[in-house]
């Protein structure tokens, strides 16, 4: 197995196009409205590891690498993934992202479903200044998919009948979705054969439903320290993941996730859900689940060009599988 | 003056493209996710007045009348309006719109946001659908608009020290924008020259204006049957209109606004503030200012062909000054 890779390391050939999305970033916060200014400052500064920017501008970079549109376009996904998680905020009544205060921690709930709003609007120019009709409306479709995703996802807390698939659909709409975006709309600007779009789409919706079975997994696994928020959060969101539904599947009958949820003893019961699953095999499954994805994300890369962009993006699929947090 | 004219007898030369518009959005719901397509019917059949739909459409017709995307156009704006009516609901926590349950009064805040979000992706969708990428930005721009009214609006709740002068800038933003908007984006596609563009973005303005001014007063001059909503709802909701400020300009001291704001004697203070506003000449002054911006919008028209399309934008104006709902 190749050692950890850090993030940093394999943006390395697209430190350029990275540094002109921060910019763009940087520059749609409105002077003439500090509240916004300081909001927007505050959720786009938390330290996102911008990934689906990267991915967008790695998949652009196989043929011509044209950054007059790709830094648009990747910043349109970093701000509308942004979006995405201050509207969950507000809806998870999160007090904390990444270690950091979230928006509607510091603001009111209303004046962050606004922000997001404003986000969604911004996110929405940058895309069109593509001029790519195909990718707005890949756009469009994307936020349809995430949107469908956290509903299902709202609609499913607290409810233990649901079944790993239920949990597959639910995390390919609300993060697979943009990852399979960015790969795509990157190599539509990029100007790569049809095929090969084709296989960049896989690609980012393969590694988006590892990225997030790792991000479940670490939620078990991690100190608070490491994620920023507490561990067993999920669960304490009523969201069942991958980890937690193994669980349920082994032993359906005196189950602490389903003794947490029904209110039992919850202290006790997250307590004893957190250990059990640690403890077991599970993590390991998990582990292996999130590999497939991994390998089947780099197996769609064989249809592209060789080349550094490729092997970045082969690295990018190792690292999403053996990251901490 | 001119009889009132209601709102279906102005639309009578769009009645086809109406009628599309409706069937857009009714093919837009997802019949594979129940708890949506009920969401969105409940929403999207509350019975809005269709205004900035007609309004695109009327400003589709001056020249070739391409419905095909016309529609598109007129449903997306449409959308966009009734996504941030959604959201604004959640924001105020209100439990009725038109006289009908609110969707978060029916359903949680996190699933109203979600089912917003989910909105506006359709909206962002269906306008991708004119081809056009100059009326594409025009409607991200204009979203960025209404969330910064919006913003503006909840963050100067409850504060009286603010002017006329705030709240035009609010009420342009949260909703003359899209009207301007309807206005400009259905002359793109109609394709009028580019000094009747702005011609029309000008009536739709001012147009804009003038609506939600006769709006805020009728939220001091309606009853509760009329409006859907109890009198006062505004200020219940701290958000001082025209009425309210220029009751607080001519008695600053000893003024009910300002006490029911600072929570003395709530119930009584309300009630003699609509009281006040009521049997002055507020409510005439409040017209007058609407009127101006009414002429304004008929004013712009004189740049236009003249025609069915003009006559109709003409006797749209001025049903909005003089609906009583």
């Amino acid at each position: 197995m190749k050692p950890p890779v850090t993030a940093p390391d394999v943006y390395a050939s697209v430190r350029d196009g990275l540094r002109r999305v921060e910019e763009t970033l940087h520059e749609l916060r409105p002077r003439d409205f500090p509240f916004l200014e300081r909001t927007l400052d505050h959720i786009l500064e938390a330290g996102g590891k911008r990934m689906r920017p990267a991915i967008a501008l790695l998949a652009g970079k196989l043929d011509r690498y044209e950054l007059d549109l790709l830094v648009p376009l990747a910043a349109s996904i970093e701000l509308l993934h942004s979006a995405t998680l201050v509207h969950d905020d507000v809806i998870d009544g999160a007090a904390t992202r990444r270690g950091r205060a979230t928006a509607n921690a510091l603001f009111d709930n209303a004046a962050t479903v606004m922000v997001g709003d404003y986000m969604f609007a911004h996110a929405a120019e940058l895309v069109a200044r593509t001029g790519n009709i195909e990718v707005i409306r890949l756009f469009a479709r994307t936020l349809m998919a995430i949107a469908t995703g956290e509903l299902h996802q709202d609609m499913s807390a607290y409810s233990y009948g649901q079944s790993t698939r239920d949990y597959f659909n639910r995390i390919a709409g609300k993060t697979a979705s943009l990852f399979a975006t960015a790969a795509e709309g990157g190599a539509m600007i990029g100007g790569v054969a049809p095929a090969q779009v084709a296989a960049l789409r896989s690609y980012g919706e393969n590694l988006g439903m590892a990225f997030q079975i790792v991000d479940d997994i670490l939620d078990f696994t991690g100190d608070e320290a490491e994620l920023g928020k507490p561990a067993g959060s999920d669960l304490m969101q009523g969201t069942l993941t991958l980890p937690a539904l193994l669980l349920i599947e082994r032993q359906p009958k005196n189950n602490p996730v389903k003794q947490y949820f029904a209110g039992r003893r919850r202290a006790e019961s997250l307590r004893r859900a957190l250990e059990m699953i640690r403890e077991s095999d599970i993590l390991d499954e998990s582990y292996a689940v999130a590999a497939d994805f991994r390998d089947r994300a780099i197996d769609a890369l064989a249809a592209l060009p060789g080349g550094e962009a490729r092997d970045t993006l082969t690295e990018l699929a190792h690292w999403t599988t053996q990251r901490r947090a």
